[in-house]
């Protein structure tokens, strides 16, 4: 396997992570330069991992003939300029969720990626995650019969700060749309109708500009099956992350991981620990094997990443659908924010 | 503790366990008398539990003057009229549910009730299921702070046939109303607005009568917290009967429960039981301690019973709202159905 | 069926539990009269359960021609004799465990046992706790392959009092006979060595008279397979009875029983309640279980007790070849103590 | 953190992994050079991971001024030699189990390892297991009181070929040593004597040469408490690695672990996949543990390696006297077998 050589934009939490695992666990994967709008960050993020290149300038990444992909982890108000330039630049595209939150902007980039013959794969890294891929392959192999009703619980440990929040789009595109994407995931069916209720019980805060910090959605597919999720942004015991799929066969389920499963019993009762703390520990396998696959597409002219473009185009089009669900208390079909984007 | 003489009209499938809790595992319970439409059934009820008097006339038991209370196991249309003439005639009652499937009626019904001043309690059995109460006293403890997303999971090992199915109200009707009182059981919140999605998957041939065999309903309380319940007429794995209460606090949640939990390890993987088959061996004991309440509050004056004619009146409410929801498939509020009844 | 007449001698914790199965549990018994040393806890009983006599003399029951069989739950040091006499008289005969210390004695004893013709029925209860009979019928049906090595923990939540300690035979032929018993049920194999090491890390005072409270045992059995099990007086958590089955085609387990199962999960952890506090609780159905099987072979010429005086015997010397092991510090062989007796 | 230069002895399986942590996920490590008596092997292995130099002769790697430390992962036989010759070089070492199989050899070994002032670590990987570290954090914690007894079970996928087997020691010297240490390292006691009771079960043929396939072990510490092992050479179901720790207040347990977590439930039971298969998968993290507190041990004048030398020679006499034990069928206190080395 010859070595797939690529840049990488935007050193902050999650590019940090991308960068490292490319240094240091991904096999084939040579990261040659780093890009963040702060030289500073790019240059420290560099030179921890023996990065040899850094920069503030993605033109420097995208006019580079050496480089084979682009990994775009800056901030989502950049993707879709990000996206377009790599692409009539001929780099394959490695871009974090979402591609942009505007609909028909998203159909544009995604037109002009197809166009240019370029690979592009979107982030949703629990697609790789080890067990919920044993839940896919379980669905699959018809361990479970038809798909009849998928369930997914969605629990952060703690809400964002507000003014993050006020620019994140709101908990359905900013938190929901990775669970959106499972719900496609799991099944491998569309969904055509949402229902979506939310309140703010939480940070009462937020309610100002008509977000939610607790919601529950009711996903119809085109079998008529369905998937409920429940999404809290403050879960004090830490990240729950749990799914199942039940079907005409049987039932598949994927409890909470665990950093730890000793268990303790003395006269207070059973006690064991608490499940992971957040995305970083419980998704940190999840954000290897996603590259990996992203870096074995470029050395395997055949091979088209698992997640595209179109994936990113439907779960932003549930969460679209779920927003104007949960604000006109009623059932809104996919068709109908497709057709008005 | 001065025992309680009691009659039983119905030696059905439901009959039959309460009659033989009564007569052996309830101390302070006399059952004296056993009435069925088909005489034949109850003197065979009578006999093999040792009961000395059976009937088919309800009225034997309505002006027999040694009887402190009346169990009724009758089928569902003849339950109001039973209970009207058994407050009429000052007897306490204990009712299957539902009451009625009429909300005026049922009103009318309790303000009969009300005004004899008998006790009445309703079969909403799984209040009394040890697992479930344990959740409840959890979250009454304080030990989930405030809740603010309610999950159940109800899943029957099989469909009802479609006979049974025709004349039963409907999924909602006669599944889920066990369902929704368990919503407002766990939390103890009114619920104030009711969305249903409803499939047919397993029957196709229910859908004729407007029916559904797979539904996910959203509920939500008058404080903004959420329930969320998924049912289906068939799990080939057994009765799936789970529940969860998350809150600002934490999570409390009740698995599923087993007839046995050996554990087998062999070259083809962990393998465990099924959990238990259906209602009869799940909710055993709760069918025992609903009846054992009944008892003693015929013998306690100042205790009345923990399920009240107006948990039926609610959970039938929801159970139309949901009806309603999910033939005009929009959100339906509680108002709106109690206003119209 | 006909129903069975019995007599019942010892009104203790033991003889209550057996009483109330039998008159309130135990289809086609028929308790006819409860006899105790006194008198008056005879009558108590007797009185609680609707049994038309009591008495404190043993021979009432003896020359009671009416009776089927006689239920001994009166203390060690009665069992021998009662044992004797009841088959002298031919009743039927369930004992609790031990028929005696004395091994010559316990030979005099199933020898007139075996020349009355009489059914006799030890109470070795563990046997039938669902959970311990599904390992067995595992390992029957060949679940686990060849067994090759057992493993039993076996642990109470407290110590007895130091009265009932001295006089109690120790804790091999107090508490570890259970044990012995299910080490052979388990695999149906002879035991025929066993090494034993005990402590007193809990009450060092029974030190004195040569008793340990903590005791660690290996038995081997005639395929050359071995049994492990380790006992403690005091598990501050409850009642630890724990077992499992290792051979050459996997493993069965049997977790702890818990009266509930719910899982909270808050900052402090994820946490449950604990295993059944002690024998009444987690053998509550097995006491039930052996009883009605004592029942049924009582109504079925052909049908013999499943725990046999021989079962008696063998765990007998079990537990003394394991308190001659920890005393000399060496293994002893089955064949060594039975020799000597 | 400056960079410790390291050379590797033996391009074997646990050399291969050893060495790909060192380079790929231990900081401040930095491996230089890399033996094997086999050139080829050597180079194979220095080429895949880009490290510079490869030889055949350990002796390139003594006289090799630039290096801090030597990891010995050559065949047991070779440990004594080049421990010894590494303390001479003033090397600091790492060495896989065990120092060698006499113990007057490991006491001279160790003797010339503490006059050299280098440190010396050994390979008891298990100590490093994450799961069995929080065992023993609970237990120093003081979470389950005074230890009474610890009980492992150690069960491989499969027995090695016949002829490992016949140069391995035997069971207790090259599988249960690591059992051994792990008895002294949950509870911090010294063992002062061994019972063993050993058969074969698995394969007959090894008793040609006195060695045993499943084998049951008794630990007596000092202070009274027990720890009991039990340990087969096949088990189908893959690698089963449990244990626990008993004591005055509680119980702390360690389940197996498992590649993954998902439930299945269908027809046919509850589902579950079998643990990780053999010690490759379970103990990847505890390999990169071990050596990355080598490597801090190395970069921190004051830090000790946690497993010493010691450590090393007290399992060796636990595992000489659990064979001595076996053949002689009597208990053997450590005093014996230390007194006669």
């Amino acid at each position: 396997m010859s070595s797939v050589k690529l840049g990488l934009i935007g050193a902050g939490r999650i590019g940090k992570i991308h960068a490292e695992n490319l240094v240091r666990r991904i096999p084939g994967a040579d990261l040659r330069i780093i890009c963040d709008s702060r030289l500073e960050s790019a240059q420290d993020l560099a030179n921890s991992l023996g990065v040899s290149q850094s920069t503030q300038d993605p033109r420097d990444l995208l006019k580079n003939s050496e480089l084979d992909g682009i990994v775009i982890c800056s901030s989502t108000e950049t993707h879709a300029e990000l996206i377009e330039e790599s692409a009539l630049a001929r780099k394959h595209i490695f871009c974090e969720k979402p591609i942009d939150l505007d609909v028909s902007r998203v159909r544009r980039i995604l037109d002009t990626v197809a166009k240019s013959g370029v690979k592009f794969q979107l982030g949703f890294n629990r697609r790789f995650d080890p067990t919920f891929k044993s839940v896919r392959e379980a669905v699959k192999a018809g361990k479970i019969g038809t798909p009849q009703v998928v369930k997914i619980t969605s629990r952060d440990p703690q809400p964002p700060s507000l003014e993050y929040s006020k620019g994140s789009g709101g908990i359905f595109m900013d938190m929901m749309i990775h669970d959106f994407d499972m719900a496609r995931f799991l099944v491998q069916e569309e969904v055509i109708e949402v229902y979506a209720a939310g309140s703010t019980l939480i940070q009462p805060e937020i309610s100002q500009w008509g977000d939610f910090d607790t919601a529950v959605v009711t996903l119809r597919y085109t079998s008529g099956a369905f998937c409920t999720i429940d999404c809290s942004r403050k879960a004090v015991y830490g990240y729950d992350q749990r799914l199942e799929v039940f079907g005409s066969g049987g039932c598949v389920s994927a409890p909470n991981e665990f950093p730890e499963r000793i268990v303790i019993m003395n006269e207070k009762g059973v006690q064991q620990a608490l499940p992971h703390h957040f995305f970083l520990e419980r998704y940190k396998d999840a954000y290897v094997d996603e590259l990996t696959e992203f870096v074995q597409c470029l050395n395997q002219p055949e091979k088209q990443p698992s997640v595209s473009g179109l994936d990113g185009l439907n779960s932003l089009l549930i969460a679209l659908a779920a927003q104007k669900s949960a604000v006109e208390k009623r059932p809104v079909t996919l068709e109908e924010v497709s057709r008005k984007s």
